[in-house]
């Protein structure tokens, strides 16, 4: 191991601050990496920057560093827009909404590039930089998050940088708690209201005033989440500013794919996923999709399983597929995958019982092919092959 | 925006580098923070050291300031266990394998904690540390790890701590490359082999033999990849060294939640996930499950849906589809999403040609509920509502 690495590995990249106009920032010293900073003269001015600014990327350049513009994509983009054309391209620009979230970085461009991405900062050239922002110039940006299950971990560096980039917040109070901690000039929209169209509404109003927005979902918002709520909500208003934000869907692991890593892969063949909630579909719909999914063999995941409203119907979704699968099929239920409190149990079709099951636990019903096999620590390990019936693995 | 940032923000980490032994490393000098490392002086003897480092963590411990150890887990706790009770808890310890990978970090501990987790470090207490490396001494670690579709941002931080922490990478050629880059101690097993189970086994071989191993996978290796093998070639070996390994499978975004962000919200609603590939379950039973999945009206997804060894199967797949979704029904093709040349392309039931869909395609089949919407900028939004037939939204 080398304890203290190789500085000299990579080209030290060159900072660019500059302020919401495109100045070049006087004192854009980075603290822990004075000598990686490129300071704009104080007694600069502003009509001389450009050409300080040049002179310097041109350095930078032809020395193969990479910068870092510390500040809005705007700003940078109107401190460098001058340049275009006068500097070599592609000039490798990575963009950091704040000094303060730049991490120096040792290594290769690759390791630049992890840290960029990071900060939701892009490495581009100063062309792709310039459209980038030439879209959505005054409209607002609207990022439907998927926070994931549970741990950070499981979270996604663009699910993190959209929670960076928005000032404003907006989820359920437990999904808000969830996706931070902010900043100081974030602002927070949480409630407690189960009303996702209301939710989806206020995020588009700001957006459309140009604010910069994010609405949290747990999982993966594209699934039984936020996205369809704020698309039907979009679809339903015909004021032109809310088609205008620049909306964008940031996937995330959803519910089964959590329980299901941790045991095993359940998922590893042809499966479903159903919501059991009949508040928005009729619980009938619901009792038919089991059905052929029980016919087709499909493993199934149950999402929203029960809540005090809907109490009996875990119960009947469980009879309707044992109608179609054998006692002995293995259950997973899988409640708060990835938080603290997480709980993983293997049953049966045959035994369980939905008092097993709360709105917080995910339901796994394996196909008829689904096996399990023992672990040392832990629970069996459970598994769909990907063979089925006669045809049986040789690849 | 404060262009510099304030270093004071957060109390500096202290950086304690040890070697396997757990020696600290006398000239555990971090290049970009030397005032932040703690230096054991090098006249220090072997027995001396404890002494020096417990006194120095103590008064990291009285400073508030988090300790960054440098060097492997079994390192740090051997340095660290004479420690215990001596020391004052909790004292946050974030482990990094190796210093270049430390990245010193402005803000408060949340910040530290998210670059300890991209670290794979792990904040934790002495005793969360001897704990953690209680378990599976001796034998080796195997994760299976979802590298997520295309792009980095998408891959989470827990599958980039499995592939830092792993010193042999198995994989598909093409995938170890996107998994990349790697130091130059770790070793690549690359192959254009297609035999899904002979990665499993290599992988089993070498984690058995006690090397950290990662068997990447793009997208999740829980649905169609490599996790089902993994578990299947345990199963099949009665060698208990196997059943030792320390396995963990690491979940990724899957390539039909890309395309699904891509386009708007497809899975809004109840969906399956269905491969067309007859390599390893009989052409009946995948029509079969198409024919109940048309019929229960699911938004379909379907994997692996056209190759050269399996031509004809696709168009046959449509025509199971067409008989119980009309020809308007919304189908996006997401090719490579994610990557650099990603192909997004909106058409119907109707209209949609096996030859419009490669190897690389996932393909969205549209329930008779998912609508279209135009957007300014691109094709059009498809999303499928949360509510269903007569239950209309209010909520």
């Amino acid at each position: 191991m080398s304890p203290a690495g190789d500085p000299k590995a990579a080209p030290l990249p060159v900072f660019v601050a500059v302020d919401e106009a495109g100045a070049p920032w006087a004192r854009a010293v980075h603290p822990l990496w004075p000598e990686a900073t490129l300071v704009v003269p104080e007694s600069e001015t502003d009509e001389g920057r450009p050409a300080a600014l040049r002179d310097a990327l041109t350095r930078a350049g032809e020395a193969g560093r990479p910068v870092i513009g510390v500040g809005s994509l705007d700003g940078l983009v109107r401190a460098l827009a001058p340049l275009v054309g006068t500097l070599a391209e592609p000039l490798a620009l990575a963009l950091a909404p704040e000094a303060r979230q730049v991490l120096p970085v040792l290594g290769d461009g690759a390791a630049l590039a992890a840290v960029a991405e990071a900060l939701n900062a892009r490495l581009s050239t100063l062309d792709q930089a310039l459209a980038a922002s030439a879209g959505g110039a005054g409209a607002g940006r609207l990022w439907v998050v998927g926070l994931g299950p549970g741990k950070a971990a499981w979270r996604t560096p663009e699910a993190t940088a959209a929670l960076a980039r928005a000032r404003h917040i907006i989820g359920y109070e437990t999904y808000v708690r969830q996706a931070g901690p902010f900043r100081e000039d974030q602002v927070l929209h949480t409630s407690d209201n189960r009303v996702e169209l209301d939710r989806a509404r206020h995020a588009l109003t700001l957006a459309a005033a140009g604010e910069t927005v994010a609405v949290v979902s747990s999982g993966d918002p594209g699934v039984f989440a936020m996205a369809s709520a704020v698309l039907e909500a979009l679809e339903a208003s015909p004021d032109p500013a809310w088609h205008a934000v620049d909306l964008e869907i940031v996937p995330g692991l959803t519910a089964a794919q959590a329980a299901a890593a941790r045991v095993g892969a359940p998922l590893g063949h042809d499966f479903c996923i159903v919501s059991l909630s009949d508040n928005l579909k009729p619980w009938e719909v619901i009792e038919a999709r089991l059905a052929h999914a029980a016919a087709a063999d499909f493993v199934m995941a149950f999402y929203n399983p029960i809540s005090k409203a809907r109490p009996w119907q875990l119960g009947r979704a469980f009879d309707v597929v044992r109608e179609g699968r054998g006692p002995e099929t293995v259950v997973v239920l899988g409640r708060d995958i990835g938080r603290p409190d997480e709980r993983l149990r293997l049953t049966t079709l045959g035994e369980v019982r939905p008092e097993d099951v709360d709105m917080r636990t995910v339901v796994l019903i394996g196909s008829s092919t689904t096996r399990r096999l023992p672990r040392p620590h832990g629970p069996d390990w459970v598994y769909t092959p990907r063979w089925y019936g006669s045809a049986h693995a040789t690849s």
